[in-house]
């Protein structure tokens, strides 16, 4: 079965032609949702994608990602955990491609992680659907990264952190992170995860990241730290509190599976190697690809 | 006995001439450390200062704050807890304000609060040692907030949190805070210091702070959360949080002592009576010249 789908980023526009699996045509663009006014969207889709819509007349079409959020083309309204793709695709909203053809907008998921709290997803539904897991714990890690418990081949419920905009702010507005210097240091990343573990919880131990992330300053005027390895120390730092809180909220498991590339997967593999919990990677591209594969058997007929 | 001092900080430069803990005179202006450059600083304390030590001859002189910093006068070194009026007065560095005058630059303290972790205050020190505790727990929130553990009249430990920097990162530069909106509606405290809760360390509750921030964004866009309660929720969070991590490292105490002003202090009052705690407000100024009174005894004749 062929269809056509766009990965509909805040910063990127990416479109493939798909049999099965396999990717048989792609392109992509800086048109990301930002940069697009309303009324922009389906001009952006056509530009792109109108070739594969004459050659694949029957191919459904699918747009994931911020495309459906307030600022996309159509605010596609989350669906609520746990949700697997028979549920995701009944909640897709359609928009109109013109000459009879409607593209499917993929909804995000909404879950509750507490009585009255709120979390939501956009996009990582879709990885986390094809991240080959039936039964346990994925990893998207991100901007916001995201932890995800599949059940069933559906997505139970999930938890979000806000660690690489947290890694962000740090660097570039901060006084805790404005020192650091390059070329870094990567043993800082190590130190991080250390300092990590003074507030996990356990043994009374809950010295509060807003402590520890001025203790890197602190260490930094004081002398005791090199500024080169400041920004790798920030990163294990949170990246270590995310995965105390993460491993804390969900059932502690012996796998996690991270939907990531190379150098930030190879990040979150040492930091869970530290507590004893074995890692799969794979490469989210191809997760993407095949939770849409698993949704668009769902699509209604065109 | 009368001296004269400067409170002399990133932004603001305040001086007064004080007998015993009474203020006589004072003056204060824009001239913080971070707006003058190298050799500005004498001549800045003497523009505002010079009558005072015209007309006090034999008064003793201090300076204290980020004076003592890299970016101040002269790098006051910083003394290691645990520290009273006696050992931070022998750290002082002087400074030469001409005719045989000299002012005396109070250090900050550095303090291990782990072995190998480092922590440092420049200024509240002072604000510690006039707040009348001898033993108990000492709050001076701000920018920075401080956690000081008084014995014995000296400073044994403290504890520092970036709560008000992290506030004004996530207000200004941050997705999670940006859809905040005025009128603020004060009851989104209490809702944040409810957050907080579900990462208190206790009962395996350890949601971590990166997702419990990530929340009120979801909780916003999800449409759970009216935008006037965002900003008094991230800082109920904050806050709220701070306080998990001071009575998780401090022994909990009956007391809290705050060394703020009233809506600050009012909102460490509210957060910590959810604990059980009492708590006891100085105003910080006060605090700061009676500290500079029992440190003053301790400076060596001119």
């Amino acid at each position: 079965m062929r269809f056509i789908v766009a990965d509909w980023g805040t910063t990127r526009f990416r479109a493939y032609l798909i049999e099965s699996e396999m990717v048989l045509d792609e392109v992509s663009s800086g048109e990301g949702v930002s940069a697009l006014k309303p009324g922009q969207h389906r001009d952006v889709f056509m530009r792109h994608g109108g070739r594969w819509l004459e050659a694949e007349p029957n191919a459904p079409v699918l747009l994931v990602g911020m495309v459906g959020s307030r600022e996309g083309w159509v605010m596609a309204p989350y669906a609520s955990c746990p949700a697997g793709p028979a549920e995701i695709a009944k909640a897709m909203i359609p928009v109109d491609l013109g000459n009879g053809r409607r593209a499917h907008i993929v909804p995000g998921l909404f879950c509750e992680p507490a009585p009255g709290a709120s979390d939501v997803m956009r996009g990582e539904e879709t990885l986390a659907l094809g991240s080959g897991v039936a039964d346990g714990l994925v990893c998207a890690p991100g901007t916001h990264p995201k932890w995800i418990e599949m059940r069933d081949g559906r997505i139970e419920r999930f938890a979000t952190y806000m660690t690489g905009e947290m890694y962000a702010l740090l660097r570039e507005h901060s006084m805790i992170g404005r020192p650091a210097t390059e070329p870094e240091d990567p043993k800082g990343f190590d130190l991080g995860l250390d300092a990590a573990e003074r507030n996990n919880g356990k043994k009374g131990e809950r010295a509060g990241l807003l402590h520890l992330l001025f203790g890197a300053r602190a260490a930094v005027v004081s002398g005791r730290m090199e500024t080169g390895l400041l920004g790798p120390y920030l990163s294990g730092l949170l990246t270590g509190d995310e995965i105390n809180g993460a491993l804390s909220q969900f059932r502690r498991p012996s796998k996690v599976t991270i939907l990531a590339d190379a150098p930030r997967a190879d990040l979150y593999v040492r930091a869970l190697a530290r507590h004893g919990i074995a890692t799969e990677v794979k490469a989210s591209r191809n997760a993407l690809i095949a939770g849409l594969a698993r949704i668009v058997r769902h699509v209604p007929a065109n």
